[in-house]
């Protein structure tokens, strides 16, 4: 009881530690269980985050910070003994600044809390992983998360200025600033995105925001076999549009999404495509009927399109909501998903969509397809039994197979939903692939520089 | 002559020992002087370059590796003994993909030489400081330029996929990757965006590319006073358009410009805002004219515009080059320029450019002020005499002066220029003032890791 008597201390009325409030801490989004940790922090300012860190510090505990606990990747397992240190209460924005293109925030303000702030300014902030209700600012920052807009937008990382961080021995310091632009030294703050708590506690952050885009049009396009999907996807980029999103779903994915009752597709087909187009109302219909003919020339069986904004809303939440919804597919309490997460050019997408179903077919997965496909992200979602060791080791087996096909054809293992615990394994054999293992050695000098007692998420990204 | 041998036999054909040909390579764009490099090679390979790393590693010989020379900060600039490594031969663009969005080049190439070959393909890619007829595409990164786009595109760091770098002890490493997005361990591709080729030598890269504008319209707002400049700025920002360039000039610069002779503004005022405005021809006009009405609201005396290419290009060009075109009007041999780099938020331009003014005019400077305003950075380019040690210390007053303006207006010291060596203790006073010294330390921890023994470009960004 030392520690957690002595955290009551440092934050009075701001500490979890009854065992039924620590069990939602010991796991993540991810199929991991995780063990309780010693004690649950919920800080209300960057000071009693220094506080809180030194004491942990001088002590030799871990401590893992923790957002809406949506990785998954298992990033934020803790580690037994640990403390979890959650953000949530940080949740305020504290400035909006549309002349300045820029919102100052917590690390605990959620996605969406701070685009519908946003969208009533004309304004939008375009990272938006598929579980913004509960992600935070400051866990899309430690995963560099993705989402349906990266195709137009690039990856959260873009859109990071500046950030207040926490060492591990207390120190508060400030990266980067509220700037549009500015050339400091080294780039600490794009070496905390996507470090996963490794390195420092992001306690605050400048954030890029950007205008709303103006009126869109969604197309939906169907396809009856998934190279004709792929080589669509090549044609559209190649003939120079820059679309809003770019999605696709196969037909699991296409039940699932139904089977929430909010959305039901014209179509019953293999495959759909989802293609945001946007632009000012005058040109609006134009881009609309080129696309169609594109889509209609590379294979597609059917094509509808919708400028409802309701419709449009509503098929999006539900694209957001897929992998939520498949795991409602699982076949019994033991079924668990594992979301794979790689990446390759477009161009290489009809070759590595058709590998992918020979190899789904050849070792009898259940598997549900879908992804961010305008930037070449399949998210292959694999169903199986925890109980079943053999399922296990198939589904392993899997998942490595298809990170290599990945490898082979220019892509990576790692997408956007980062590393964590999952695929430490996949990130060495790609630097392995790349004649680079050098790099994660730099990594972990890297992480000595921040944290040389190695105390900050320990056992996650690096070994 | 030893080390002149030493590289002759590693890279035969590829070194300069000649005192003539050495002295391009003691200086670059700023205003230093720097002192003959012991020998300059001229690499064509990744292999060369780990090569001659290697051997210069193990002798202590201090690389400063080199672009196209156009640093204005003396990033460049050699240290004593130091070897200079020009990257210029290796020149090529490996590959372009329209459907990836992704261009592969080699460290030498040069932007302008980019973008034509984009251009073909209805592709660009964005980043565009004002000395891309000569500077690099390695050069960039690793000073993070910025340039008349950033406006609407970000600078660098945002279009760098993954970069090949060789370590000062030789190894060759390929950071980030082809892809739009991926995540694998800390970001080390940002890492050395914006380095000043301190941590490794950058000899390729996988750069994002994106469709050209589709069509472009050109405003041109005069202004009788600096701050109305300002607030209208701020204006345009408030309302949400999202311009795809935003330029001020003022008188001086106006008159650089026009005296390339390329160029004449139709109006004879002191500030000019260049606006530049894209979308669909069926929007273009609406655009403008929305655009004109909000000007004129904001203080404009006048307004012209011109959907006219050759003009735009023009003044695009002439724009571009207002630096050049400055160093024309210096009264003697023995004048340089000093050009500052602020940045701040957009929302405070009306008050920095008032303070900004007063200094000017209470410290009797000969300063020419100028920038792409749209995302706050103002170039201050200050004439002064070398050789008269009172209007150089009445100068470097100045410099500071108007860097505590930024500073007190939440701004920065640097905005796309880099630190090199003209910005060291303005690097380190903005820590200071943010009570984040502790970062400084960081990036020394950072440089041990990647260059141990100290060799890559000693002396600049960090002391």
């Amino acid at each position: 009881m030392g520690i957690v008597s002595d955290l009551e201390s440092i934050l009075p009325g701001g500490v979890l530690s009854a065992r039924e409030e620590l069990i939602p801490y010991s796991r993540d989004a991810s199929h991991y269980d995780g063990e309780l940790p010693a004690a649950v922090v919920l800080p209300r300012t960057s000071g009693e985050v220094s506080a809180v860190l030194k004491y942990c510090s001088g002590k030799g505990i871990p401590v893992v910070a923790r957002g809406g606990g949506t990785s998954l990747t298992g990033a934020s397992i803790p580690v037994p003994g640990a403390v979890v240190m959650s953000l949530m209460r940080m949740d305020r924005v504290m400035s909006v600044s549309v002349e300045d293109r820029v919102a100052e925030v917590q690390a605990g303000v959620r996605i969406d809390a701070l685009n519908r702030r946003l969208a009533g300014l004309g304004q939008m902030f375009p990272p938006d992983p598929g579980s913004s209700i509960a992600a935070t600012v400051g866990g899309i920052i430690n995963t560099n998360a993705g989402g349906l807009r990266c195709v137009r937008y690039g990856t959260t990382k873009d859109w990071i200025l500046g950030v207040e961080a926490v060492l591990m021995d207390g120190t508060v310091l400030q990266f980067g600033n509220r700037t549009l632009k500015s050339r400091i030294g080294y780039d600490l703050t794009s070496l905390l995105v996507g470090s996963e708590g490794t390195l420092a506690v992001v306690t605050r952050a400048y954030v890029k925001i950007v205008s709303k885009p103006q009126a869109v049009a969604r197309l939906l396009a169907y396809f009856s076999d998934i190279e004709s999907l792929g080589r669509a996807v090549a044609d559209v980029k190649a003939a120079g549009m820059e679309p809003l999103i770019a999605e696709y779903l196969d037909g699991m994915t296409m039940k699932a999404v139904e089977s929430t009752g909010t959305y039901k597709f014209a179509v019953c087909a293999p495959y759909v495509l989802l293609l945001d187009l946007d632009g000012p109302e005058e040109a609006l219909s134009r881009y609309v009927q080129e696309a169609s003919s594109l889509l209609r020339r590379s294979g597609a069986t059917e094509i509808s399109s919708t400028t409802d904004r309701a419709e449009l809303d509503t098929l999006y939440t539900a694209r957001k909501g897929a992998y939520s919804s498949l795991l409602k597919l699982r076949r019994s309490e033991r079924d668990v998903v594992l979301i794979g997460d790689i990446v390759v050019p477009p161009s290489t997408l009809p070759a590595v969509l058709r590998s992918i179903n020979s190899i789904v077919e050849s070792e009898g997965i259940r598997v549900a397809l879908f992804g961010h496909i305008g930037d070449g992200n399949i998210h292959a979602n694999i169903f199986f039994d925890q109980g079943d060791s053999s399922e296990r080791a198939r589904v392993e087996h899997f998942h490595s197979s298809i990170a290599r096909v990945a490898l082979e054809h220019g892509g990576s293992v790692s997408a956007e939903h980062g590393i964590g615990l999952e695929k430490m394994e996949l990130l060495r054999e790609e630097y392995r692939y790349r004649r680079s293992e050098k790099a994660l050695e730099l990594m972990k000098g890297i992480k000595s520089v921040f944290d040389p007692k190695g105390l900050l998420n320990p056992g996650k990204v690096l070994h």
